[in-house]
């Protein structure tokens, strides 16, 4: 059924086109080609915009990471940059729960709990939300994940493992290039093995990233909130990963 | 300090007054009088209303029902029942968590998750909340809690440890009396020796109940919905449980 003649990154049709990114088939059926676009949502996309290398900016970001992420022993669906926009991953089956990690109070979470936004929390928590836009991603938890179907006991566990060892890694990453991770979405697939990996995007339209000397925020929170210079702060991002 | 010579249930200073009860100090510092009241709210407060001998079915359900858990293994708070609207509980520190246990779905957690209020869960689902009616009770989950303090890792697996035993010994209880427990709010406190316990109250107002036969609801639900009959459904729930 494959071609062994084509290359395996040449786009087959479209699998799927999401909020900012489109996934298309490739000849190989265990690849997809991820090409990263240059619109930008926000709440539930009620805010939509758009600029020029927001696309190349988040797959080079994305790209540089997944690679340290794999050198940290954690299994990512990442297997190569393809062009500015395109990147060639595993496909696995999406896990419809996305994975919040908060190492400070910041957004949604902050405003629920009526704290300061930028109060450290002692230890990292995790979030879990279904992925729905119908639904406008409500928070549930990992009974809730399990008793409807969507992951198993053993899956969640293994995210859970998977989403801190994530965290230990990135927080001093970050860090170390004057940012302050303060907290990140991510989201899981299973491989035809059974195997839970990394999948999705790691950018500043997942993560807040924050400066570590004046706290300016570096990520989509600039363009949530209107704060102008978004371009410039995902620019910089780019250039702190690939320091 | 303590006056031996009084009736340790003798009423002193009010210590709390909330939504359903009011809790007093009594002569012993180890125990409180909790007053249940005939008041009802629901939806954080927002709606309002009352009937004569609600206080005292609730307190007379409550107390029919913690011996019988302390029976089945489960430490709680109840001492005695006083009065027709009193009874003698140990003085907890109350942690600060709601829990609510899920058999079937309803309520807001059918609405948020896009499912007929009614489907069954093939497993009981646990969720938390914030006991703060200033933030309207915002579900949080364990690493929340233990972050931010409100109860430690142990606890916080004591009392869910608790919570899946009350649901295995209420499920089939109320079921033989031909009801369906559908869910449930628990709260939890601890004692000066560090024990978690159960604690608050076990009532139509804190569980939703379903007739097994004709999925009639005999819970709060009669209020909050304007379904009428609510006075009536409380007194079956009540002789249902003393059957
Ligand atoms: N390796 C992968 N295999 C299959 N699907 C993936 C993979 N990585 C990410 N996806 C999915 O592809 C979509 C990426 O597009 P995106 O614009 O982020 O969509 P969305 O608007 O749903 O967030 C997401 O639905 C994501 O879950
Ligand atoms: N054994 C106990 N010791 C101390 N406080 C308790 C105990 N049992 C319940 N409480 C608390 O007493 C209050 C009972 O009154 P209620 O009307 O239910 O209040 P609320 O409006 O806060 O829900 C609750 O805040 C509950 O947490
Ligand atoms: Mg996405
Ligand atoms: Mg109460």
């Amino acid at each position: 059924m494959t071609q062994p003649s084509q290359h395996p990154s040449t786009k087959a049709e479209l699998k799927y086109e999401g909020k900012a990114k489109r996934v298309y088939a490739t000849a190989d059926p265990e690849q997809y080609l991820v090409e990263y676009k240059d619109e930008a949502t926000a709440f539930n996309a009620q805010k939509r915009g758009s600029w020029a290398g927001k696309g190349a900016t988040n797959n080079a970001i994305a790209a540089a990471l997944y690679p340290k992420l794999e050198g940290a022993g954690i299994p990512t669906h990442f297997v190569a940059k393809l062009s500015d926009t395109e990147q060639l991953v595993k496909a696995v089956t999406i896990v419809p729960v996305e994975v919040i990690t908060r190492n400070v109070a910041a957004g949604s979470f902050a405003k629920k709990l009526g704290l300061e936004e930028g109060t450290p929390l002692p230890r990292p928590v995790v979030e879990y939300c279904y992925k729905s836009d119908a639904l406008g991603d409500p928070l549930i938890n990992t009974d809730t994940a399990v008793a409807l179907g969507w992951a198993s006991e053993g899956d969640m566990a293994r995210i859970r493992e998977l989403t801190l060892q994530v965290n230990a890694f990135l927080t001093p990453f970050f860090l170390e290039r004057g940012i302050r991770l303060i907290d990140f979405k991510l989201e899981f697939g299973k491989l035809p093995s059974g195997q839970i990996v990394l999948a999705d995007e790691i950018s500043p339209d997942t993560c807040r990233f924050w400066d570590a000397e004046t706290n300016e925020k570096m990520d989509k929170d600039r363009f949530r909130r209107d704060l102008g210079g978004v371009e410039e702060a995902y620019g910089e991002m780019l250039r702190r990963v690939l320091s």
